[in-house]
């Protein structure tokens, strides 16, 4: 079985082929620039390198229409004809509290898609776009819709709700959601295979720490938390995102700078968090050499930044009465050993043991504590593509039963 | 030495008078619907009875010298004449980053608190009112402010910056302060002298859970965090404010209900929190109640109020590395012994372990944890007036010499 995995946003499409009987990778790449000009496809080839192919994509039906061109093209695809394709799965960012799990592609679930607009405006219309270019050119192929705050939905009413008058939710759906979710998903289950224990039995903290970032706490397999919330912007401090501030300081920069919603909430998403801090970088690479070099706002930025995934680490703890295993994932977590090392320094009262040695690793499965710590603390590069493929096929076998 | 201690906020007077010798109260009471219609004083009389005098007081100076008059009318008051009164003491709310401690009012402080309404436009402007009308009616009377964010001047930059442009903070001052230092002062203080240990050594969380509430994370007998932000908005979910919401949720409010920046923050600070959730009330008691009656809301509200308590008390666990102390205070903290028992339940990982019994009490000092409890959770009722009353007596003392 053969399935191309999408992630369709505002103006970009990655895709990435699998090949299911053994998880391979057959093709990858992603387009950029859809209705812009200087639009162009960075393609994978199958000896590693990348090559950049210019090419005018004014829609996403377009975008499509070139990234299967490139599947069957004899330099850059892999396939013979599109006829290969079995199925193929979409990343959705908002599924809001209609979809609790990954589902089959209908026009009910379409629907709910688009009525979820107004919750992720630029993320939800790039996904639909994505689902009806498909329909138009692949007319008959299943396609399946995988939700990043499905693997949230566990969290009790307690913990999603905000203390703001409850018709608010019952009206306009605020809530705490979380994102990430697919990756969260992935992290805590695939860290109890490597571990060898059951996660039934786990406490688990996921640290999810790339350019956006969010800790969720799971509890025997299930979201009970989680730092995002109606948005990508609450939470942790982030590459450009102010993650939680006082709700009053909001307002108060509104009445300063003249800004309206919309603006405050761009620029909130856009300006701030450790690019706003120090004026350099949304990058955590730049941030790290700035203060290797001596920049103090670069210093700064990495304490306040590091400081509050502890305090998550923290809050979660109690939120499930400790904690077994800490896990890092994505970009930051990934690769930024400095980051590891300071937020779970100071948590011997949890019994948290890093291994300096251990921890100077990048991308890569492996314990980072020590032997005698008592929760593991672990990396477990992140791969949601491959939660989005097997999610397809599971749903498109289930139905052909 | 007599002190009188005044709170000016922007429609009411509250008063205390102390001999210093002792440091008992000699009278007592508050002025309420100062500039407003039925304007009236309420005040506590020896025997502890209260009366309520309705007198028409137009301005803060008004009120001031209403009661001033009952502090040396025969029946409501204890004074001869207002020579005997050696100083003034004043709580104000917003010192911003001017006020790292109390002092003597002068010109300067003046113009400081006047600089500072913009940060907190109803207090700051109450408590001025207040400060100039104890000028033109007791001149030559030396003045005290007590800040009550002065106590949380300690925070380091990483826990009080928000993840925001850093212009906004050198600009316009935006950062977290927190509030209600003086009872965290005090608690914090007092509960070590109650335990015989040295604050010098303790790792303390103090609970401040009234209608507005707070919690603060002492270490070592300094404030290294604490949960209201540049407003007494932020953090916890109180009678009527929100506390933490996802930034982006306000502007999504403010474009949903068509509100401006102003009533979007009087919005969250007073139609909110456990009112917003319930429809009922802000006041725990009736919530309580109403939870006892089968009121789902109220149990959800409940819920939602003392998770939130747990998790900082988790995430200032981490921010210290370990709790020595967990102290409850204030309005809710002191008599709502359910509000205590669920914070409190599921922190064994902590070394946290109630009393149930112990537990059952009011606004007493009294420890509430087991006795093999690695962590004492206390309760110590707050009293901020015998504080300012204290700072205002040693600064005055300290000038004299």
């Amino acid at each position: 079985m053969k399935i191309l995995v999408l992630n369709c946003g505002s103006s970009s499409i990655k895709y990435k082929l699998y090949d299911m009987t053994d998880e391979s990778v057959l093709a990858q790449g992603g387009a950029e620039r859809i209705g812009l000009d200087e639009a162009f496809v960075k393609v994978t080839l199958k000896d590693g390198s990348k090559e950049k192919i210019m090419h005018d994509m004014p829609s996403h039906k377009e975008g499509v229409k070139f990234v299967l061109d490139l599947l069957v093209d004899p330099k850059y695809g892999c396939l013979k004809s599109l006829d290969e394709i079995d199925a193929v799965g979409h990343r959705i960012v908002q599924g809001g509290d209609l979809f609790e799990k990954s589902c089959i592609v209908t026009p009910e679930v379409e629907k709910g898609i688009e009525s979820l607009i107004d919750l992720a405006p630029v993320h939800n219309k790039g996904h639909l776009a994505g689902l009806r270019a498909v329909d138009a050119l692949m007319p008959g192929t299943p396609q399946v819709t995988v939700f990043d705050n499905a693997f949230h939905s566990t969290m009790p009413p307690y913990a999603y709700l905000y203390a703001v008058p409850y018709e608010f939710y019952t009206k306009w759906h605020v809530r705490r959601y979380g994102f990430h979710g697919t990756s969260h998903r992935y992290v805590s289950q695939r860290v109890c295979e490597f571990l060898g224990v059951d996660i039934k039995t786990q406490k688990i903290i996921t640290c999810h720490i790339g350019n956006g970032a969010s800790v969720a706490a799971v509890k025997y397999g299930k979201v009970i938390d989680t730092s995002m919330g109606l948005t990508p912007l609450a939470g942790l401090m982030m590459g450009s995102r102010s993650g939680d501030i006082d709700p009053s300081a909001v307002t108060y920069l509104m009445q300063k700078t003249g800004m309206g919603p919309q603006e405050m909430a761009d620029f909130l998403n856009k300006q701030s968090g450790v690019l706003g801090i120090t004026g350099i970088s949304s990058d955590m690479r730049e941030i790290e050499n700035a203060d290797n070099e001596g920049n103090e706002r670069a210093h700064l930025a990495l304490q306040m930044y590091n400081y509050r995934i502890k305090k998550y680490i923290g809050a979660y703890a109690a939120a499930m009465n400790g904690v077994d295993i800490i896990v890092w994932t994505a970009g930051v977590g990934e690769n930024q050993e400095g980051v590891r090392w300071d937020a779970c320094s100071g948590l011997e009262y949890l019994g948290v043991k890093m291994d300096k040695e251990r921890n100077h690793v990048r991308s890569k499965e492996q314990i980072l504590s020590a032997d005698d710590s008592k929760v593991k603390v672990v990396m477990i590069p992140t791969d949601e593509e491959i939660v989005i493929a097997r999610d397809t096929r599971d749903l498109v076998e289930a139905q052909k039963k």
